[in-house]
């Protein structure tokens, strides 16, 4: 089995063992990435980028990641083949000769 | 070299070919992972679970592990590694005992 | 001095009081904005709409409309007027005769 | 009539014109704050604060009042008097003499 897909059992297992799978609706699921999202943002929040403690943000991000792979399991997605595809629509949306070494801000390319 | 590894080797390179490295700090890489989980969970305003586009989930969720990556990458975390640390605090937290088959709200537990 | 302006002077003395402006930036304000809404959203988590705990509903939106109008204040905007604004436009955007009694759906207005 | 009970109903009858108040439970609601909230913050994505379209934040900010009038709204909640009672609140959190002048960083009061 590839490592994608190991730890995806293990954190389906972690869920299944519990009876948790009742409250794991995608709506819901969805709401508990946002919030952790939020949460790991928080460790930022009134600080420079670099002064967040880190040993909170490999906790905060390890949360994300969590709900992130049960919301892939729920749809049955493959998660490198989705960010494959994305990267793809992207690398057309922004191509390297248009995107790099100008002036122009990243988020008005 | 493993699938994280090779996946999260394709993400960086993207960002590098664009020279936007400059603009990925940790905390607006934080704000940007906020922001697409916010954009995912807009696919279920004012609906029921199951009525979400898929196609569009699938896109969204790819943006969301997009950010997550980019961030386990700046700090140079191993992600399996990462996860599995917390689901152990976790089993620690809410051991199956505890958990399962119990009338408790999950939230309450 | 009208009701707004006289909350909003009441949300400013207290951060003066403390010396917090200096932490208080706009896109730091955003950021502690977003985080006290998803503090908010965190209450009807895994629950239905009716279940949430009212206490908690009425202290953190009290926070939501703290750092709101916080921003207001930090842009000298006038809250009713910037809503109204908004209500007009929305107006236009959805016109009574077509939101209305179709079976449309809210989204896709 | 007061402004603050002026201005929600006012926001209130927008709905009701358009038969929206079926899709307005407070869960929802909750997700359409945070959305808006997180809309707000990604003008301030990438940027310096002060870089911000004040055009645009002034709209998106309009947005974040109007979900969270409305969900004052459907609790009944006069917002003056709960924004009065959670500043009462942090007041005794952070009392001036503790909060002001320390080199203590604003999070970890």
């Amino acid at each position: 089995m590839n490592e994608f897909k190991e730890l995806m059992t293990e954190i389906d297992r972690f869920t299944e063992e519990r009876d948790w799978d009742q409250f794991h609706n995608p709506k819901d699921l969805a709401l508990a990435l946002s919030i952790e999202a939020s949460e790991l943002m928080e460790l930022y929040l009134w600080k420079n980028p670099e002064e967040a403690n880190i040993g909170k943000v490999r906790e905060e991000l390890a949360d994300v990641f969590n709900y992130a792979f049960l919301i892939a399991s729920k749809y049955q997605f493959d998660v490198p083949t989705i960010v494959r595809e994305k990267l793809a629509k992207n690398a057309q949306k922004y191509p390297v000769e248009k995107a790099k070494g100008v002036a122009t801000k990243y988020d008005e390319l």
